[in-house]
């Protein structure tokens, strides 16, 4: 397509990215608390998610359930069906599984924490909708030689690579191992969900099989985040017993430093998407990444 | 040399290291107090650096002296005259200044605050006896891409390569800018001080050239690094404000995760080794490192 035609889709891009030029930011278009009818959040914990755009929460599941979705873990990475799947990912320099796509459909005891009231139902609440599925998988950054994930927004890719049109999604990380500040825990820079951040450069085909080993594009420039960090006044280092949890908004900035200690961390991580926000063509690429990165069924928890 | 021959150095090395076997641990052989006259650390402090092999200190100087530093670590960065020099240290990936060795001579700025009874007195207070400075540098880790650096006793390598006799030496790094939890601090294992890891492999010549960049040799393995975490029960990141310091054993197991916040972190950092512990030859190593980053001159602060 030449530079001076505009496209219907570039009409209606809300959010533009990696149209290979200059790196801008935009405020977000879009709320990030809907109205609801209630949920198992308070009102102090709406309040706080819709300013810092994440909220930590202690406790989540029980310490039974723990234990259950870390037996499961080993037995999903372990699995010798799965070896070759492409379901799963392994750390570039080693070959230690760091994550395993789409546990909702591999495993009916994750997807059973999946459904659960006490986290599908804060999606709920916030979102102001039935939600889906939109990715979930488990992260295992190991002990000593896990490594570090830089800043980026979960949106900026969803909506690049996805066609997801509107930041209506959220994700909760729920710690299957203690996240201390000394083993790669998730930093969020508070506040950066209201701010979106495009990026430079053009996704290249079939970029989620890199991206999900290390990032190439949709990289924010060093200029927006030291903008976003000054705004915030602060990073916050997530921490939490196993069993924990933060909810954060899909357009929040995070990243996570790499691990060195000992201590391995093991979390569930899973997207929630309004189901009055389905996807579309990808914004910013060829063609949608395969559905065990970002389902494009629409099935209501 | 022979396997079966034993030199009068392997008879009297009392930490055996890079001998290119087995990775071993051994009892610490040398006390971590010494017995003194007193200086600027209470009894509490003493017992706590004693059992941790550290101890954090807020506001060790004023601001009007962490400005006066931070202009200085500028100029010399910036300096022509030092761009060539090797005691000009810069990051792999990028051409930014990591660290300057031997500011002790360097500045005559450092060399003040370097001497000053608040910091060499409680270096002497601890080896109880007169110090000079092994080494002095001022470390620079930029933001957004400040590298790790990996698990390490700094007196394995001083034994090593630059052939100090006991573990009768310590580190003081003073913040010139914030340590957050956030921006690569300085993480410790409580209680490691009192454990020897001797390492694997031998070390190649001219080792320092690299090893001041990225650690090859005098790497303790996991197995270690994991009995020393879980007899501590902790890892400690030690923050603090500008004008903080933390100073710690010479055999403390120490390390940092890389810094992708945007906060860069300036720390001056001098390793005061006590008058009675004077360099002999290296223990595992040809020749010992130069001067400026292991002096051999004892010059009584």
């Amino acid at each position: 397509m030449g530079a001076a035609t505009v496209t219907a889709r570039e009409a209606t891009d809300r959010y533009p990215t990696r149209t290979g030029t200059a790196a801008t930011t935009m405020p977000r278009h879009d709320p990030v608390v809907y109205p609801s009818d209630g949920g198992p959040l308070d009102g102090a914990q709406m309040h706080a998610f819709d300013g810092d755009g994440f909220l930590a929460i202690e406790c989540l599941i029980t310490s039974a359930e723990v234990e259950l979705l870390r037996d499961e873990v080993e037995r999903l990475a372990a699995d010798p069906g799965l070896a070759g799947d492409e379901r799963v990912i392994r750390e570039p320099d080693s070959d230690e599984v760091r994550s395993v796509f789409e546990v909702h459909r591999l495993s009916e005891v994750m997807a059973r924490v999946i459904a659960d009231e006490r986290v599908a139902g804060m999606a709920r609440q916030i979102l102001g909708s039935d939600v889906y599925v939109h990715q979930s998988r488990v992260n295992r950054k190991p002990g000593f030689v896990g490594r570090e994930f830089y800043w980026h927004s979960d949106f900026e890719t969803w909506h690049a690579e996805d066609g997801m049109p509107a930041a209506r999604a959220v994700s909760v990380s729920i710690a299957l191992t203690p996240n201390y500040d000394c083993n790669g825990s998730l930093m969020v820079i508070p506040g950066s969900h209201r701010t979106f951040v495009a990026t430079v450069g053009e996704t290249p085909p079939d970029h989620y099989r890199h991206s999900l080993r290390r990032q190439e594009v949709g990289v924010p420039d060093h200029g927006a985040l030291t903008r976003l960090t000054e705004d915030a006044g602060r990073i916050v280092t997530v921490t939490g017993g196993a069993g924990s949890a933060v909810m954060f908004d899909c357009n929040l900035m995070h990243g996570s430093a790499g691990n060195i200690s000992p201590y391995p961390r093991t979390n569930l991580f899973v997207v929630y998407n309004s189901v009055e926000n389905e996807l579309v063509d990808p914004f910013a690429a060829d063609r949608p990444r395969p559905d065990f990165v970002a389902s494009r069924h629409v099935v209501s928890l």
